[in-house]
């Protein structure tokens, strides 16, 4: 069996928080919007249906402890929660907290404006409220 | 409690196949991408979370089930699984076959292009055959 990977491009884009029992957890570097990526670590996956039906229930019961972080560490108005991979292949989970007054809203985020980076300090605050908010050490 | 209601947009923009245990399943009407979405009939629910722990676990089901059935009854590279639900509030599921050439890819599809309206006979033979594969009378 091959070893799983972080994708490059998710590695490049997101700054690690941790693992729960399926995903590795990241937290988007782009601060226009409080976005965690929940990546299986299953080897090869790039469809929800390539895992099995525990790891689908599991990723459920993951996204929904993502979501609840979300919505206890930051303001939010609407979870957006989309498995897309159009362009990344590997399989990832994006759970964003928006805003009625973000950068995009209403419109999906991807694509949708120009990311922003992070103020010196602010993402590394953001980052420790979560992984306190989704249990990560 | 108050009775559970389709939203007046869900039932405008797609054609409804019928009933999952937990969910309604319609068949948007824009012939750019063959796209179910799914509906659970739980009064108030707008987030994923707002469902208890089971019928996450079967929503989680029903949305397998729907790609599956969409990667079987229709020529499909990915698919596109998201909860938005940015201007329409009642919680709804987004399954999305996605082809390479299709009008959108690689971007997502919502807002990308204009919709397109299906062919006279083209939408009817479609949800039969997705009636079908999901197995819905």
């Amino acid at each position: 069996m091959q070893d799983w990977q972080l994708h490059p491009t998710l590695a490049r884009d997101g700054l690690v928080l941790g693992d729960l029992p399926l995903s590795r957890v990241l937290l988007s570097r782009d601060a226009n919007y409080p976005w965690l990526v929940l990546v299986p670590r299953r080897p090869g996956a790039t469809e929800i249906i390539d895992l099995d039906e525990a790891e689908q229930a599991q990723l459920t019961r993951e996204i929904a402890q993502a979501s609840r972080a979300l919505m206890t560490a930051v303001p939010c108005d609407k979870l957006n929660v989309a498995a897309i991979g159009n362009m990344v292949p590997q399989l990832h989970l994006h759970v964003v907290a928006r805003r009625r007054d973000d950068a995009a809203w209403p419109k999906p985020v991807w694509g949708a404006v120009p990311a922003r980076v992070y103020d010196a300090g602010e993402m590394e605050r953001l980052a420790l409220a979560l992984r306190a908010a989704i249990g990560l050490r």
